[in-house]
C-alpha cells in the first residue's frame, strides 16, 4: 500500500492540468500515462509541485502508489478507450476501489459502466479547459452518493470558486454528471451561436468593423450579459492578426468544428420529448457552416444574404436587449430538459445546484446564472422563464427580440437561434396553438385520434371518418 | 409445398389492408395471426377475395402453404416483437426463403437483422396509412437488390399508381428503404407544420373563421401547393362537429401525438451532421404543443402571444407563396440528408427515384415531387434548391416568406418551421457566414485552431494563445 491519495491516469493536456491542480491543493498523486516517457517528462516538468508527485510506469505501480481504499481518475479519450483502460485496471483493484471517469464520456456509456461496476464508479464532468482543468474547473459528479463523498474532499478542493462556493457538486446518479455536463455543452453553443448572430448584424447589417463590434462586447460585459463568453468575444474581436495587420476575426475561415457533445444535447433531447430549439438551431449552424463550398455556390445563384441595414437601424441597447431575451430562453429549454431527464430517469437533478456549480470555472460561466441558481431555488418546479425576475427581464426585453428578427428576416441576415428563441416563446406562452390543425389531419390520415377541448373525451374522430 | 405466393403474417390495421390488396391483384396469400380468431374473422370477412386468401393457424401452417422459396411479410409492431417474429420463423425456413419487415422499423434495427440474415432479408418501408395500403401504398425497398427484385413482382403490383408508374422502388442496401421511410416521415412533420402555421396566421393574425381557411386550402391545392396534405387540410377545415355544429377543428384540442418517426428523422440527421432545421422545429413543434398546461401557465404571465395584424395584412397569395418557400427549403433539407446517408453509408441512393416513389400513396404526395423527381434527375449531386425550377420559385418566392416571418415575429404568432427555413436559405446562400466568431472563441478558450481565409493554412491560433 502506498501513500498517495489519488492516481491520475492519462497525462494529456486535461491530465496533465488537472493533476497538477491537484497537487498543488497539496494531495499527493501518482500519475501514468500509456506512453512512459510521456510521465516521465511530466513529472520532471513538475517543478515545485513535482514533490507531490509519484510518476509510475506501470498500472500495477500506479495501483501500488495508493492509498486503500483506492480512488483513480480516468482522463483518456471517451469511448472504447475507457472501457479498454478500465477491464486492465480490474484485475489490479479491490472491491472498495473507485474509479472515476473525469473524461467527456456520452452519459449512456456512464450510465452502463455505472452498471457494470456497481459501487466502484464515478462519472463526473469536467468543464473550462485546460486552463480550468490547471487552476479551478466546474465539476458536476455523477453516480452513487457515497462514491461522490469519498471523492469530494479532493475534487471540491481543486474546483473553481464562486465566490468562497465550490463549483463542484454531485448531481445525481448513474451518468448524471456527463448527462449536466453534455446539457452544458448545448447551451455553450447556443451562447455562441446567439452571440454570432448578433455579430453579424453588426458586421453584415450595420458595417461595424471588428473594434467596433469588440467595443460594444466589452460594455456588454458591463451589463447584465457579463460572462466569459461575452468577455472572449470583445478579446477575439480586438485581437490582431501578426501577418496581416488587420483583425484575426476577418482572417478565420467560417466553418465551425464541433467535438460532438451539442450534438449528444440535441440527439438526447429528442429523446426526452424536450424542447430545446435555440440549442438545435446552434448546432445546425455549425453544420451549415461546415458547408463551405455549397454556400458559395448557393450565393451564386441566389445572391449574398445579408444586406445592409439602412433605414430602422437597431441601436446597440436593442441588440443587447435580444441577446438577453434570446439567452434566457436557452436557457429556461436547457434547464427544462434538465427537469425533462430527471423525471425520465428517476434522478432528482437540482436545477438550482447546477446552476450553482455553472457560475464559475465552466465555459458558460455569467453573473445572470447565479440569479438563475436563485430562481431555481425559490421555486424548483417551476420554468425558468416563469421565475419573477427572467419573466421580468423577458417582458422587458422581448420587443427588442420580435425587432432583431424581424429586421434580420427582411435584410437576409441568417439569425436561427434568435428566430427559434422567438418562436419557442410566443408558441410557449400560447395557450390555444395550432396543433388542433395537425391532430385534425393525423386523425383524417391515420385515424389517430383526439381529444375534444370542450369536455376532455379522448379518441375522438373527425366526419371524415364516417 | 404450398401453392400460396406469399405470407403475411400480423392482420392489424396496415396488415389486413395489405394482405386484401395482394389478394386483390391476383395473388394468392396465406395470412397468419397470433390470435387465431383475428385470422378466421379476417377471411371471413374477405368476401369476393377469400378465395386467394389461405388463414393459417399456426406458423407451421403459414410456411407449408407457401411456394418455396417462400417469402413473408412481416407486419407486426416495430422493435422487439419482430426479432421475436423472426426468430420463431427461422428454424421453419428454408436458407432460400425471404423475410420482408414491411412495418415501421427503425432502420439501425433493420441494418442490424439485414447482418444477421444475409440475403434472407428485405426491408420495406410503407406509407399511406391503411387507405393507402389497401388500394396502393408508397413502398420503399432497402436491402440486397436480389431480394428485392424476386418481391418486386408483388410489390410493385400492389403500390400506388403515378401516372401508369407503380410507386415502389429499390431504395439501397441495408436499411436504406426504412431510412428513405424515416426522412418521409420526417417531411410529413415539416409539411403539416409549416401548413398549422399558415392557419395560425389565418386564425389568430387575420381572424379567419374555419370556412375562410378551407376555402383557401381549397383554392391553394388547385395551384403549385397541390397535395394530398393540402386537400385534407381543407377538408378538415371544413367539417363539421356533429355536437356544436360548429366546426370540427375548433373543438379539437391542440396538443398533438407523434408516433416517433419524426424524432427518428432529427436524431439520425444529428448523427450525420446533415442540417434540417425544418423537420427540427416541426418535431419541437410537436413537443411543445404537448406542454399545454405549461402553456397556459406561460399565458398568464405573458399574455396570449398572437396579436391581430390590422395593419399591412398579408394577402392571401403571399401567404401561398411562403408556404412554398419553405416547402421547398424543407425537402431540399430533407433530400440533403438522404444525400449525406447515402455518402455516409456507402448507398447510391438515388434522389430522382426516392421523389418518384413518394409522388403518389405516401401522405406527402404533391405535384411538386413529379418535378422535384425531373430535377434530381437532371441533376442528381445538385442540391434541389439549386436545380432552376426550384431556384426560381425561391427567388419569386423569398420576399413573401421574409414578409411572414417578419410579420408574425412582430405579432406574436409562433413560425418556427416557417423562420428555420428562411434562416436556413439566408445561412446557405451567404458564403461569408459569422462561424469565424466560433472559431475565434474555440481557439481562444479551447486552443482548438482554425484555418486561415487567406492562404489556407490550418491549425492557427490566434494571438490570444502567447
Amino acid at each position: 500500500m502506498g501513500n498517495c491519495d489519488i492516481g491520475l491516469i492519462g497525462l494529456g493536456t486535461m491530465g496533465s492540468a488537472l493533476a497538477l491542480n491537484i497537487a498543488e491543493k497539496g494531495f499527493d498523486i501518482a500519475v501514468f500515462n500509456r506512453t512512459t516517457s510521456v510521465t516521465r517528462d511530466f513529472a520532471a516538468e513538475a517543478g515545485p509541485l513535482a514533490d507531490r508527485i509519484t510518476p509510475a510506469e506501470s498500472l500495477q505501480a500506479l495501483v501500488e502508489a495508493l492509498k486503500t481504499p483506492r480512488m483513480i481518475l480516468l482522463m483518456v479519450p471517451a469511448g472504447k478507450v475507457v472501457d479498454d483502460q478500465i477491464a486492465a485496471l480490474l484485475p489490479l483493484l479491490g472491491p472498495d476501489d473507485l474509479i472515476i471517469d473525469a473524461g467527456n464520456a456520452n452519459f449512456n456509456d456512464t450510465n452502463r459502466r455505472m452498471a457494470e461496476l456497481p459501487g466502484r464508479f464515478l462519472g463526473i464532468g469536467v468543464s473550462g479547459g485546460e486552463e480550468g482543468a490547471r487552476h479551478g474547473p466546474s465539476i458536476m459528479g455523477g453516480g452513487p452518493r457515497a462514491n461522490w463523498d469519498r471523492a469530494a474532499p479532493i475534487l471540491t478542493a481543486i474546483a473553481a470558486r464562486y465566490k468562497d462556493q465550490p463549483c463542484a457538486d454531485w448531481m445525481g446518479e448513474d451518468g448524471a454528471g456527463h448527462f449536466v455536463k453534455t446539457v452544458h455543452n448545448g447551451i455553450e453553443y447556443a451562447d455562441m451561436q446567439l452571440i454570432a448572430e448578433v455579430y453579424g448584424i453588426m458586421r453584415d447589417g450595420l458595417g461595424m468593423d471588428a473594434a467596433a463590434v469588440a467595443e460594444v462586447f466589452r460594455g456588454w460585459n458591463e451589463g447584465p450579459l457579463q460572462s466569459y463568453l461575452v468577455e472572449i468575444t470583445a478579446e477575439v474581436a480586438a485581437a490582431s492578426d501578426a501577418a496581416t495587420g488587420g483583425p484575426v476575426l476577418d482572417v478565420i475561415v467560417d466553418a465551425a468544428g464541433q467535438k460532438g457533445t451539442g450534438r449528444w444535447t440535441a440527439i438526447e433531447a429528442q429523446h426526452l420529448g424536450a424542447p430545446i430549439p435555440v440549442i438545435d438551431a446552434a448546432v445546425t449552424a455549425r453544420n451549415i457552416s461546415a458547408l463551405r463550398a455549397r454556400r458559395a455556390e448557393m450565393q451564386a445563384i441566389f445572391g449574398a444574404g445579408p444586406q445592409p441595414i439602412t433605414t430602422d437601424a437597431p441601436e446597440m441597447a436593442v441588440l443587447e436587449q435580444a441577446l438577453i431575451c434570446g439567452k434566457i430562453l436557452c436557457y429556461d429549454q436547457g434547464f427544462g430538459m434538465i427537469a425533462a431527464a430527471s423525471k425520465q430517469f428517476g434522478w432528482s437533478l437540482n436545477g438550482a445546484a447546477i446552476a450553482r456549480v455553472w457560475r464559475a470555472g465552466c465555459i458558460i460561466r455569467s453573473a445572470m446564472l447565479d440569479d438563475m441558481a436563485s430562481a431555481l431555488e425559490a421555486a424548483p418546479d417551476a420554468p425558468l422563464m416563469a421565475a419573477p425576475t427572467f419573466a421580468d427581464h423577458l417582458k422587458r426585453t422581448e420587443g427588442a427580440l420580435r425587432r432583431v428578427v424581424a429586421l434580420a428576416a427582411l435584410h437576409g441576415i441568417a439569425v436561427p437561434a434568435h428566430s427559434a428563441a422567438l418562436a419557442y416563446f410566443d408558441a410557449m406562452r400560447t395557450a390555444r396553438g395550432t396543433a388542433n390543425m395537425l391532430q385534425g389531419q393525423r386523425d383524417y390520415f391515420g385515424r389517430h385520434g383526439f381529444e375534444r377541448l370542450d369536455d376532455g373525451t379522448k379518441d375522438q374522430h373527425g366526419p371524415w371518418a364516417g
